[in-house]
């Protein structure tokens, strides 16, 4: 099965440039340490389809389901979450053993011939599940390497906010009914099934994302000392941490530059802002006189939107679709139990696999949280 | 203008049954002394209305308006909402004091006769926004009283957790295209303008609210114990928070019982629940294999339901209406500011003033608060 | 019994200038409510002397062991120390029927004649509390009246920080034996007890306390901002509090002024410093070139001190004396439960009550409580 | 210099167990991980000894002074202390090349032949910083260790916890005038000089120090469960944290065992008790009658008792003995800064690096802290 060779193969790319030691720390609770991202994603496809389906199968390590399993109570028990950065054994060494082990294990699963199709989708899942986990590791990577006052490069070349907009002017979008959620063959998580009738309002969406230069206008107005732009908690948020621009970003004498994956850089003014929590979008939107979009209307106007370099904020806030089911047993806890308090991204990052995401495609995360690839479209 | 006298003698009524001690403490952040409704709601008519439209208008003190501002933070410096309950002076004499000040110049303002259409709407919002903390202060007061060891009662007969359902049965709504918002000539806040079409899907809907009962059966079933019924963060919060029952309810010898403003009750199994937050508001639909309703199927619904005894839960989170536009100034910092993080709620209550709803209303909170006199309502 | 009859009127007169409102609040968990301080000091009475001694007697309110106990676990449940503040029922005038009651109640024990030594021992021991209560009572209004913006006024002649120094110079003390404790027949507390031999060093001791005027040169020298003149701890209190001067004082336009119970004074330069925590008190010596004393030199030396306007920090840590034994039962909690974590203060100060205190006596507190009248002496 | 070249070898062995990974958490902020502690204890000879007296001195990386300075605030800024493990760069090897690096140079300064006597003096203050953090290390890494749910094996014949009392019986000290403090030739640490007088009572002191067994008595006769034993900031600690047995105990039916580096062990009764705070020592003295000895007089009777297994618990708060004096420059930041808030312990544990300390030593921590292989010994 190719997909399952191709992103378990990527992962170990990824991790390539790092020293063992890299692999250690979880600086906060949202960042996980690589380590544990590099077993937990081995961990679900021995737990899920390899305990339940390959007869004879041999557990590598009891003990990993304790410490790898994430957020799957139904499982049995598991690390606190806070935990995971003081696991120092297994080492890094054990853990790629781990991973190999299971990897052949799945691969001879597979070839044996007679996998079911129900095997087959849990292994799309799968690797589904272990692509997002790609982008936190990267997400992850970033923001503990930028809290080394050494300021570490992780891959000279590998920038991943550098992209400026293909298009610009506005997309006009006609009212009306349409259709929303996943149709068709391919895979796709249970939060974008059920596709369903919306009636959308007439729009002019922006074809092109805000830059950097549009983002330091903001800042340059005072955009994070007027209380009149935030939503109450955006406003209490910024008071409260000291907010003044963008994570990674830093200003010394009015020359501003940001800290990517390949070290710090100069701000390139025209380049695609990334970074910024929902409460600055929201914020940036009120500034600019225009609003974000709602997930309905971007998914109606996605395709004659240029998308894909950052995961764009919409104000809508994470909630299940008209007939949303969670599937039974600990996987139906995949998606359902996040929808409180989040917001939905659409579309897709910098930092995503190829091939990851569509225009169905929920992604969703707290409104304060910065270290995604995330960025700001705006509409009217 | 009826509306102002009703509304400000019913103020004043609520306040009748207490000892100047109840007015003073805040004990939670989500709460406000007695005191300080009083006076913030006739700082309302007196920063909005009076300064800026009564010639010659003396202020009452000016030290008020910082005291007893709220979060508009456009208005000026404010007193830091959590040191509320540490102000003793102005006491409660001349807090009634200012209001009869301010009450006589409105009416000399009203009955002057020349007063533009503009006053006459800001009069109309500051007596909504008096029965809105008319509200608050009785759910407010309920909870000050409900941490003292020797329970009080405030006063014997008013209890406002007794209603019964007066249906049953579920009410059937086909799919389409419906229009929700306010539309008419009466009041109503920002946040319910800009009718527009929705897409609802079709559903059954309980005509009932959630009794007691129902809800004990939730816990005698280890509701509180199954995190599989509970939203993530819901279950982090019932076991931060070691909950076991909705607020005010408690069990000894197997008997249940409940602090009410009328004292402990012992528990009515067929009175219509209450004191429940959104997180258990979703558990509980979990765990009865159906789901709360959406705001804008709730409306569409609305006409056809009773409605009034509890505010309902709804499994839509507060966010604005297509076309949403924020009041200029300090006054429109009233409800836009708030938008995201709290669910909304549809209904009235038990505790809301008469008159004070409308089946367009939108009321709103934090998923984890309980002392507001909310219910559920389910749907399939 | 005369003492009796002094003590518990001069708590009625302290209460006089105020109004209902101000017996309520606790606006940190150090400071209780005064309507607290009332009924405990009253509580102690009744439940160590009334129930246990008089035959007969009927207690005021069962309720009240339980909501005015302090920290005496021995005697049962007790309400948790911060929820103080939020108790409005019993009300002030049935806490001063309380007083009442439990007044006339102990004065018929003593007329009726056969009082026991050991009963006449805890009425003192009573007063006694009560006179530490009314100057927690004074300086836990103090705290709360200046939180309020309007800073009102307790009592305009009532300022308690306006002494000046009666001596200057220093104090020759001589190295040797000496013994400290307390001996004799009057009243003492338990950690005064085990009168023992200490060898005392040379020293050179001030006979003033250190003034306002000093205190600011510190302040103007960078005081707040030379990390190598604080305690370590100290220095993060410093910094977490952002602490820049003493408390109640303020700096406008160049002009220093401090909240006093009379209102806002203008800063005297000559008056005793007071409102200092133990930090300031180290880093202020550690500026001078001078130091704290310890507290058995301090005892040593008394008797040539001119002593009594403000509590002098020591460097001493709040230990017990060798041989140092608690009373049985609840009274025994008095004081050996704190000996950790605290200073000792010695002397007393402007608020505390007539004849309190003596040489012997020994004050404690957390090393950063600033809302005493506490001052600092320094020696060579 | 033998002692340096002794040292710094012993902190290479003490790491030999352990993987790379290892070396990265910070588990709490009391902790550090051992690459900082290898890499600071270098740091203290590169920025006291080789950057002002060896001529020509290239830093190895100008980076590192910023990186592993711990408190020395006067030496310039430096990480937070809670941001240690987030440092993954530079990485083992390079803080062991560190160490190489420094090694030699320090090597040739002696040899060079014309050290002077301060320089000598600043090694020898080096070579006991660094046996100082071997100590640390072996009870952060156990600490670490603890926290994995497979409780790892550091060393499986490195238990420091086997040992058993030598001595039983009392040893009578009669009271008069003594001395203490450091006399002699050889090193010490700023906070034992000051030999002065003092008066010691007469008491009876156990040569034996508490064990397992006795301890156990104490938990089975409800010790953590008795309010009465416990100072109140103690019994705080208890509730707040469920503490229930030492630090590294765990009971499962009815077997005692505990957490050593040599793994998970069952407890050997007669082995003396380890893993204590102050709180809990205070408290099981209270519970056998006795008391903990002051530091005074455990160094009066040092001579005659054995230890150096544990380190003791004193009744002593830790303060600066009389004429106290910093040293001048950061140096002076060793020892004074932390003279509040902490308890001193006495002798020395099996963790001491031997030779290191001595009867005048006076080691100190925090009263709830357990991790050190801290004792009790008991007086009448």
């Amino acid at each position: 099965m190719q997909l399952f060779h191709e992103v378990r193969a990527r992962t170990v790319t990824i991790c390539a440039p790092l020293n063992k030691e890299d692999f250690i720390p979880q600086p906060a609770e949202f960042v996980s340490p690589v380590k544990w991202h590099l077993a937990h994603t081995t961990w679900f496809f021995e737990d899920f389809i390899l305990k339940p389906f390959m007869p004879g199968y041999k557990v590598f390590d009891p003990a990993f389901s304790f410490l790898f399993n994430s957020y799957y109570q139904g499982i049995g028990e598991r690390l606190s979450r806070a935990s995971r950065g003081f696991i120092t054994r297994p080492g890094v060494d054990e853990v790629f053993a781990y991973r190999n082990y299971v990897d052949m294990a799945v691969d001879s699963l597979i070839t044996a011939g007679d996998v079911t199709e129900e095997v087959m989708n849990l292994i799309q899942i799968g690797c589904n599940h272990e692509q997002q986990h790609q982008e936190l590791l990267l997400t992850d990577l970033k923001y503990t390497l930028s809290l080394n006052p050494l300021r570490p490069v992780y891959d000279p070349v590998l920038d991943l906010t550098a992209q400026h907009n293909a298009q610009e002017g506005y997309l006009h979008l006609s009212e009306g009914v349409f259709e929303i959620g996943f149709q068709g063959d391919g895979f796709c998580f249970d939060n974008e099934l059920g596709r369903h009738k919306v009636y959308v309002q007439e729009s002019k969406i922006s074809k092109a994302l805000v830059t950097n230069k549009e983002y330091l206008e903001f800042i340059q107005d005072g955009g994070y000392k007027r209380f009149d732009l935030w939503l109450d908690e955006g406003w209490a948020w910024v008071n409260e941490h000291s907010v003044t621009e963008p994570l990674y970003w830093g200003c010394k004498e009015e020359a501003w530059s940001q800290f990517t994956l390949a070290g710090m850089k100069s701000l390139d003014p025209d380049a695609i802002l990334s970074h910024i929590s929902f409460y600055e979008a929201s914020a940036f939107a009120e500034w600019s006189g225009k609003r974000l979009l709602r997930e309905d209307e971007w998914e109606v106007a996605s395709a004659e939107l240029d998308w894909g370099s950052r995961w764009e904020w919409t104000n809508s806030a994470y909630l299940p679709y008209p007939g949303f089911k969670t599937a039974p047993g600990a996987l139906g806890e995949y998606n359902g139990k996040f929808m409180v308090n989040q917001m939905v991204l659409r579309g897709s990052s910098s930092a995503t696999a190829h091939g990851h995401s569509r225009n169905t495609y929920r992604n969703f995360f707290h409104p304060h949280l910065q270290w995604q690839f995330a960025g700001i479209r705006l509409a009217l």
